[in-house]
């Protein structure tokens, strides 16, 4: 089996984990901020520095490239991101472009006759502060207009720090690369759960990532009066949404153990102390791999909710507002995951990932692998995420050797 | 029994309703608002034409005054407000500035030998658009700058509100009134509830005003990824605030029928699809006109907190942020209103306000009484809010008799 060399992936990781780094241990890098854009440039650094091929596109994503002597030879491509959400952790995205910068160079050093370009990506806003999986999604030719005009956070903000990043709409939505010989795609991440550290195994064989399904549950009542108003005689919207946020969490706990379900927001109309509330507007998104079990979640909470309202004489709207589907990982690729964790002697157990990822997307364009690490008390999107060391390295190898079995197995057609 | 003129009310009612009118049928005047501002000039201008005095405080306190023959008279003062809440209705406050106002010609009219001076008062803001009864607070001397630094609205358009109005802090601190000869006020007011209707009474009694305590409830979970943090190790401070939105409700109508308590607003942080709150705070009222009840509710709902927090691990703070005090009203009024009613042939019962009135505050200076006429369905502060006019008449007519026969019984000694 390869190895990777320990000091240098430490050094690397160190260096991709200093700008925005914060007191309490985590990282604050939302795509397109000050520190995000420093976090750029230090890895641009890194490529030049180990003499890779420096690629950008215009929706941002910067990648380091080896390109083989085989003419018309396809690519691999690893890759994650080094963007964060607002005071995140240290490990979700930076790592695994760590690891996966480590992989090329081990694997260009090792002077094995591969027959394949690598390419280590790393992609823009995975974490969706402006543009969910914006890169991977721009790279798949799954990007419209429709995603600029509607950003996540302020859109005047948005464009401010489009032009100071230099970025563009069109050079996103030129950024498409659907007609590239790709080979496959290869990620490392965090779990962000604690099924693997439960479980007691040292990698996550990811065979599939769940859907998404957004949903505005609102609860329509009777603006009045708080004090005047006898409470058996009240159309409370508070009321219908209070039971209905209990009923998600109690029924998708009771039948649906396989999914998950959160609110994570309410709006409440008027918004006053001593005005029982209008109108209600919950945030509900439940997650599952399984679009037939996620209709039937989908189902069992409208009656849930329709419960909710005719209690508390509601009216009830029970909208849809977006889907993410869920993608199956290439199941060649999980084998070759396995068989390099077999090699190296590290416990391993396949897992569905319930958190969106760059490789959710490359998969519509090429045979996708998404392996985990385990993450010490499922601890994300926070200073208290954190991964072992060893773990880190354990991981890191797995990476490298499923990435030199692929190229190893790749057709001999495509070696000419 | 005298009666009033109903064809004179019934146009002061008209003029009094017109500035701000919407289309639903209802009133758009928040205080210091450019209709507002109308409503005030359209007053102004029927005093003058009326032949009263007007007067004007530091308040913004809009009076119309008849002053009698006697010298060191006291004042009996009637009065309401012309703000209404936003899109609120046509009766809450302007009604009883109309039936007052009906009053002041009615008995000036009369010839009545009163030694008693009179004055129709318009108090500034009693819905609390930026100060809770604002005007009533500032005339018998119970304001603060607190209250200036801390408006209910935006801050900077308080100030720009107030300076287009002609007003300053300065000048409402120093409108306190509290050494003027109060001999007592009367208020007239719509229900704002149901129970006369039920009753088949047309006029309620008011014996006293509850009091309202306003609290923050605030839920401290851990905020998580929504898809990879199994639904069984979730610190959701969502569930905990639901769970305590809920038990206020029944726990109140269960155990504490006397009393009633609302959830108007609950905030949500970070407040997205994809997060597990970290923190919601439930904005709760509750209203008793018996401190000692109030006191064994909010014990209760304490509870009730402290085990939905137990139940979902979270932590719990329960601030008590704002306490409007009960106030009881004058019984001897009370007794001088009911025998108005029965001399005008017209049903009556006692009953509590359940919301907060400017005689509340004028109690603090001399006896206060409050006469209520039906609300038809219990709106209020909605366009849909509706008295009958018959109905308005006879609150109109109960209010005259009753002002008579108090400016009668007053001691002579008073009337050298």
């Amino acid at each position: 089996m390869l190895t990777i060399n320990t000091t240098r992936f430490k050094d690397t990781f160190a260096c991709l984990t200093r700008d925005g780094a914060t007191e309490a241990g985590g990282l604050n890098r939302p795509a397109l901020s000050l520190n995000h854009l420093a976090a750029r440039q230090t890895f641009r650094e890194m490529i030049d520095a180990g003499g890779f091929e420096l690629l950008e596109d215009g929706a941002g994503n910067l990648s380091a490239r080896w390109t083989c002597n085989q003419s018309g030879a396809q690519t691999l491509m690893l890759g994650s991101h080094l963007d964060s959400v607002p005071e995140g952790g240290r490990f979700d995205g930076t790592l695994g472009v760590a690891a996966a910068f480590e992989v090329l160079h081990v694997l260009r050093e090792s002077k094995l006759d591969l027959c394949m370009n690598l390419e280590v990506m790393d992609f823009t806003d995975e974490e969706g502060t402006w543009i969910s999986l914006w890169g991977s999604r721009a790279l798949t030719g799954q990007l419209s207009a429709r995603e600029f005009a509607n950003p996540r956070g302020n859109p005047a903000e948005f464009q401010a720090q489009l032009a100071r990043a230099g970025l563009t709409q069109e050079g996103s939505l030129s950024a498409s690369r659907e007609n590239d010989p790709f080979a496959g795609y290869l990620e490392l991440h965090i779990e962000q759960g604690t099924r693997l550290e439960k479980a007691q195994a040292q990698i996550g064989v990811v065979t599939g990532v769940v859907g998404i399904h957004m949903f505005l549950v609102t609860f329509h009542g009777t603006a009045n009066h708080a004090g005047t108003t006898p409470m058996d005689e009240r159309r409370d919207a508070a009321q219908g949404a209070a039971a209905f946020c209990q009923a998600v969490r109690k029924r998708t706990m009771a039948s649906f153990a396989d999914c998950v379900a959160t609110v994570g927001r309410m709006d409440f109309t008027p918004g006053a102390f001593n005005i029982i509330p209008e109108r209600v507007t919950v945030f509900m998104e439940l997650r599952s791999d399984d679009d037939k079990r996620a209709g039937e979640l989908e189902g069992a909470l409208r009656e849930e909710a329709a419960q909710a309202a005719r209690e508390h004489s509601l009216d009830l709207d029970f909208d849809h507002l977006e889907t993410v589907e869920s993608r199956a990982m290439d199941l060649d690729l999980c084998r070759t995951i396995e068989a390099a964790a077999d090699g190296l002697n590290l416990s391993y157990r396949r897992l569905l990932s319930l958190a969106g990822h760059d490789a959710q997307n490359m998969a519509l364009l090429c045979p996708a692998g998404l392996l985990f690490v385990p993450s010490i008390g499922g601890y994300s999107h926070s200073a208290r995420e954190y991964t072992r060391w060893e773990d880190c390295v354990a991981g890191a190898n797995t990476l490298l050797n499923t990435a030199h079995a692929f190229a190893l197995n790749m057709p001999k057609v495509l070696q000419v």
